[in-house]
């Protein structure tokens, strides 16, 4: 049993798992975005994905972190399969996450990921819509053609973590028109929209290795307590940020009042009335607004309330991988993930 | 072997196959729409299918024809099982098309489909794309969730002929930037926008009773070539129109200059300087000019083109299923149904 510690408490270092990760990872996942999708579907592919310009030109850049598919070739492995056995459920998973930031970046209307423009300002907004679907589908065949035991399985596993992650963002689109949202539908919407496809990455290599249930369902809760823990984290940085080492402005969340979850434990606690006269009125915020509001948020307990939540579910976590047939050495890469995920500062 | 004609002539009697088919698939979509969408989602979903009115009232509408569900329960009988075995099939058929209608709507613009507003015009466009989202996912949920043999080859198959309808309306967004449009390219196209989903549905319920490779390719094929004629068909009305009985005016495709197969043949063949200079000048065309374009489309062989190349195809569907494995009373129906689709008027 290991004692490597999982805590909330910021870390830089680079876990060696995402790093030996992305040279199995990377080329999988540029085969199968060129087997899959079209020609034109696959040039936006590779612009969303960071790997090409908006002509198709290789870019320098390394892509994304790829957290997600990291933590599927650690789930082969916690099965006590390969790496390599795990990489039909990587590549899956981060097309999966990847449709899924390209979707909601037409529906937030961002203009920018990742210090780019997003991949609808530069292609349009129907060819990203087109993109999204292309990347979905293209998951599921890329999870199909592995010649592993529970590919039907873990095919069904994905398309279920994937019907709860859009229900979680129908949901958070919702909250936006509502002044009523109580923490547990905040926290359910956080579960699905964040948790579930984080609980699929962790277990998803494992269910296509057919797996003991019993494993695949510790490995799913972990992913799913971290899910819960780096929403919440992201919250904290939403409201009180580190544009420093996040990029995320100070009270970014509070400006487009967000009903985000440290907001919302503050918004049903007792005595909340200024705060939500504030939060709730019509005008926009000014600077001072932002302020005042930010600081009525601490003083209702929300920023207390969201860092032990934070701990409790990184706690929660770590416990789930409480279970005799993970290898030591494969648990303590899991809990270093998860560690760069929650304590992450950029 | 039967002797049932395949044309393009039209007809207006529904095929006996659809009305049967209804009553199985009606509750099945019913239930496969609650159980694997979300709360939000369903009751959109339920608004676009046109069994719900936007406050989720059921409305009397029986709601679309349901071809192409079918379709698949006749390929469940094809491979000598029941229409019920077929049922997975269906219902994960009748959800890629309307995700497809969805998202199409969206992209092009649509306000109104079926007489109704379009769903993206009554809930907002992110819910509408998150609702074509949910149901591109529940289709896979759907089929995965079956007890037969052929499973994982039918949702690969599905996954698959998905992901060449979302190139097809890829290659169509692209076609309307372009002048340089070759007939193959047109009909390369309309074989991934509608033959690819129109062969799987063809296919997809005697791919998932495991029915044998060979039985398999002929039903898709059918389909694949009747989607080709259903298009053609589509497309000279869309030219010459039929207002009285099919809704379509006469001339829609040519004053939005669309890329439709007669026109493409047309704007293709020798002579056809005016069509092009006109076709593709800045100004709007005025009704004189629509008159005039149509008028040239006609002079440069476009509608005796596309009449002969759809009966092509129709001669070529029906030749798919000279195999001696469907029983005779089976492929009547399918060729019934076909028949509908092709000489279809409403």
């Amino acid at each position: 049993m290991t004692t490597t510690p999982l805590t909330t408490t910021p870390t830089v270092a680079v876990p060696a798992a995402l790093d030996a990760g992305r040279e199995l990872l990377l080329p999988a996942l540029r085969d199968a975005v060129r087997r899959h999708l079209g020609p034109e579907m696959a040039r936006l592919a590779e612009y969303h994905l960071g790997w090409a310009d908006s002509d198709g030109n290789p870019t320098s850049s390394r892509g994304g972190k790829l957290v997600r598919p990291a933590l599927s070739l650690l789930s082969a492995r916690a099965a006590h399969g390969s790496a390599e056995d795990g990489v039909p459920a990587a590549v899956a998973v981060e097309l999966v996450h990847n449709f899924s930031l390209l979707h909601d970046d037409i529906m937030d209307g961002d203009a920018t990921r990742r210090g780019r423009r997003t991949a609808w300002t530069v292609f349009g907004v129907p060819p990203a819509i087109l993109g999204g679907d292309a990347m979905v589908t293209a998951a599921t065949s890329a999870l199909l053609e592995a010649e592993a035991p529970g590919a039907r399985s873990a095919t069904a596993s994905l398309t279920a973590a994937t019907q709860r992650m859009i229900n979680g963002q129908c949901s958070d689109l919702a909250f936006e028109q509502r002044e009523d949202v109580t923490l547990e539908e905040c926290l359910r919407m956080a579960g699905d929209k964040t948790g579930a496809l984080l609980g699929c990455a962790c277990s998803l290599g494992a269910d296509l290795l057919g797996a003991e249930p019993g494993l695949v369902d510790r490995l799913t809760a972990f992913g799913e307590h971290l899910g819960l823990a780096f929403q919440l984290v992201d919250d904290l940085l939403g409201v009180w940020g580190a544009p420093e080492l996040t990029g995320k402005q100070v009270g970014a969340d509070v400006r487009v009042r967000k009903k985000s979850l440290p907001i919302v434990a503050a918004l049903n606690a007792p005595g909340a009335q200024e705060l939500r006269a504030l939060y709730f009125r019509t005008e926009p915020l000014d600077e001072d607004d932002v302020r005042r509001v930010t600081d009525l948020v601490e003083r209702a307990g929300g920023r207390e309330w969201a860092h032990a939540e934070a701990d409790r579910q990184a706690a929660a976590a770590r416990r789930s991988l409480d279970f005799p047939g993970i290898p030591d050495g494969v648990r303590d890469e899991l809990l270093d993930v998860a560690g760069f995920i929650v304590g992450r500062q950029s």
